[in-house]
């Protein structure tokens, strides 16, 4: 693909300037590592160092930025957003090519769309279904009575559980188990008695699942993901959660049953949320933070710790399992000191 | 299914209150969502307050609550699990369907029961063994000299490695990687020298295992996993480690190399085991923590920190880090108090 | 295999002492399961306790620990990496059978080395390539244009994505994922838009990636994992990540973007690294460590805090959230001595 640079600018309702409107634009990349035909672009302004030094052929930047490029440069309000346009554009997905792998086993009474694509290995139960230009991708495997929606992609080895629903331009990355039973235990006498998980999982539109997170079905109504969440990789969401429109999630995050969170919240790598609370809409919580209750909308929380020095940390460690002991003597220092002053006033 | 409440007050024991003998119930739900047909029940107290506005034919509960519920009523002294008992009744797990699909590849000294069902896709090695009515999902690896235990369930894509051996009646789900090699190293002048797992895996009865939870094989013995023990997803347990009967653990944890963790222990999500520990039966760990010491029968240890107001937390753990300062500063004021005190005592 | 402890001895330049040299050996065990044709080892002095006991016929030790043992020993200044290369020795791995098992599915224009293996279920893309002796598990799923080089062996159910290098002798269990996405994201005004992931992923020589470990692809430039690295389960690395020759990482750490590790590192099981920062070669990092800043080369750095009785940390948790309340009160107190002191003075 190759586009001039005033394409570029006119299709993406960006400013041209410093000349180069018939410069031929065949590549992106960072701003060190761009050639001759690439375009790249400066988001943040730390690296405007950097723009003297690009061979690149354009630069997209807002028009802050702008004065500190010497050369073209397209100009937008948001630099990075146009740039990922543009990568779109140069570095095309390959369109889904349609059919069946004679490899796949289609249960009879599945139903996969003309246009989608189903590839080696995978297995559809019965009464599954595949909407228009969906990707199933190598080893996937698709539970009874499923759906995943138009134009959907499963990377290879999805594990898609019985009556789970998938929404549409959704994106499954490898390894993904989507509605297992929920980890749910009655106490007997001897030993444990396990839940049935009669609840289901939807998955809204738009969604993307990073490589090996799992999320539970629920146990007597759905697991819900709604529309546009992004999810990381080796996140484990629990049974009965539920999970608001647009909201992003990091690596490794856990979230334990039943917990509701929120639209548009921004939940960081490692943070663990624990079950049956709320996090309210455009909450933010810190990666490695332990969420042990409801965090109003808008909030931002935290309880991240970062390293330090290993041995000044182990005496910090030490010191911090004793600080009650530090609360004491601060107690009797102001004892101490009151019956001074006390006996000093007398 | 249908039952009748009286059919059912008599197969699990409960005392029928409050009328309705020959209602005829055919599904269950919680409290809230119940229509005519169902079931539900009621084991926390604080939502009896919902008991005057669930639709439900009958409420399983114990006598304690038994006076909030203007209706029919199953009165037992643990009403989840017979609410539990009465899910599986009315919403039965289909038996297995016996055979192996012409898919699988099947090694020609592997032994699989008549009655056991081994689904498309799924790779048995040499001398592994399927045992009576076990259900090998799609995509499953069986390595050689494995077995798989009678009525045991492997959902989708496990791999087990060869010479591990599972259980009876144990469930593992999608994704789960059983026997892999154990994390050693020997360091060497150059890099790492690999060290060998001689030692296999063993899984007992009865045992449930969560999504892309991951245990390793021993050393030179086995890794031991015991009966009645329940892994949420995403766990990873490491070479040597022991397990003991009934123990139960949320998802996330991590357990280091040849811990050993008692019976009927309870494990919190995300906590982590350090290697070559004990944990005594019947010990609790709180979700989150970092548990770096052995802890002694019936303990129950915790290190989790809460999330709080994110600018809040920021000087906190500011605090923490310079905590040795503050516990100095108390022994300044101490020394101060002293000579002051004896200053006047003089 | 069997061999005698002398030959052994010379082969593994040990010194033979105690006698035994025509002594048969046909296994390694540990100390206290070793029966009287198995080999063990000592490489903790406070094992020593268990030499008088042990039934091996010989015991590899170091020259400290020779005066303490009764009996046939090879002396060696390495005794565990002695150990590892007579298990090899004794337990060989077996060598690789060449040939493509007819329900593996290859690309017309993948190549795929004569003396490799591909096991039946594997999907290997266009232009992908196998190098010699290479073993490919079952169900495992190589993408377009990416290579495996020789001798290197991935487990079972393995995704490659497109584009992604595996060196040569690196091993690499079942369930990884390898090159997905990485999580990048551009918030716009309804929602958020994806980035392109137009980076690869290089994995180098002699490495080790342990089960259900996931590393993402680079977004521009390439997700790098150098020669020797050793990676254990669940870890999770994410776009744009540098880690350096020979480091290694225990389970369930988790790195962000753009961090890069420097060579000869030991980064501690549930290790969390943040973003965009820089490790320094030979650093370690204490298990469940957060590490939000770069450390420096031969820095060790930790975070851990170690579980307490619950009731008790309960307390403690309570007051490291109020210890800007101590701060305060030992800033009141300081003031007070002053001027107590400064009223004594006048």
């Amino acid at each position: 693909m190759a586009y001039t640079l005033g394409e570029l600018a006119r299709r993406f309702d960006c400013r041209l300037s410093g000349g180069g409107d018939d410069r031929t634009i065949t590549g992106v990349a960072s701003l060190d590592t761009a050639g001759p035909d690439d375009i790249t672009f400066l988001a943040n302004p730390k690296l405007r160092v950097q723009l003297a030094g690009t061979l690149a052929a354009a630069v997209i930047l807002d028009s802050e930025s702008e004065a500190h490029r010497n050369g073209p440069c397209l100009v937008t309000a948001n630099p990075y957003a146009s740039f990922v346009r543009v990568a779109e554009l140069l570095h095309p997905e390959a369109p889904v090519q349609p059919g069946i792998h004679p490899g796949a086993v289609i249960a009879s009474s599945a139903v996969v769309a003309e246009s989608a694509r189903v590839d080696a290995g995978c297995v559809i139960g019965e009464s599954a279904r595949i909407g228009e230009r969906a990707w199933i991708g190598p080893g996937c495997v698709i539970g009874e009575q499923s759906a995943i929606g138009a134009d959907s992609r499963l990377h290879a080895r999805v594990t898609v559980y019985p009556r789970v629903r998938v929404g549409e331009r959704t994106r499954i990355h490898a390894g993904v188990v989507l509605g297992a039973d929920g980890f749910g235990l009655v106490r007997e006498e001897e030993g444990w008695l396990r839940v049935p998980h009669l609840g289901g999982l939807r998955i809204g539109d738009d969604v993307d699942i990073g490589a090996n997170t799992t999320i539970d079905r629920g146990t007597l109504e759905d697991t819900v993901i709604g529309n546009g969440v992004k999810l990381d990789n080796l996140i484990q969401i629990a049974h009965n959660v539920i999970v608001g429109d647009h909201t992003v999630m990091a690596a490794c995050v856990g979230i334990a049953g039943s917990t509701r969170v929120g639209e548009r919240c921004l939940i960081g790598g490692r943070a663990n949320l624990f079950g049956h609370i709320t996090i309210g809409d455009d909450a933010t919580i810190a990666a490695t933070s332990a969420v042990t209750r409801s965090v109003p909308p808008g909030g931002y929380v935290s309880s991240v710790i970062g390293a330090q020095e290993a041995g000044r940390w182990r005496r910090t460690a030490a010191r911090v399992h004793r600080i009650e002991e530090l609360a004491s003597r601060i107690r009797a220092l102001e004892q101490r000191m009151d019956e001074n002053n006390g006996g000093r006033e007398e």
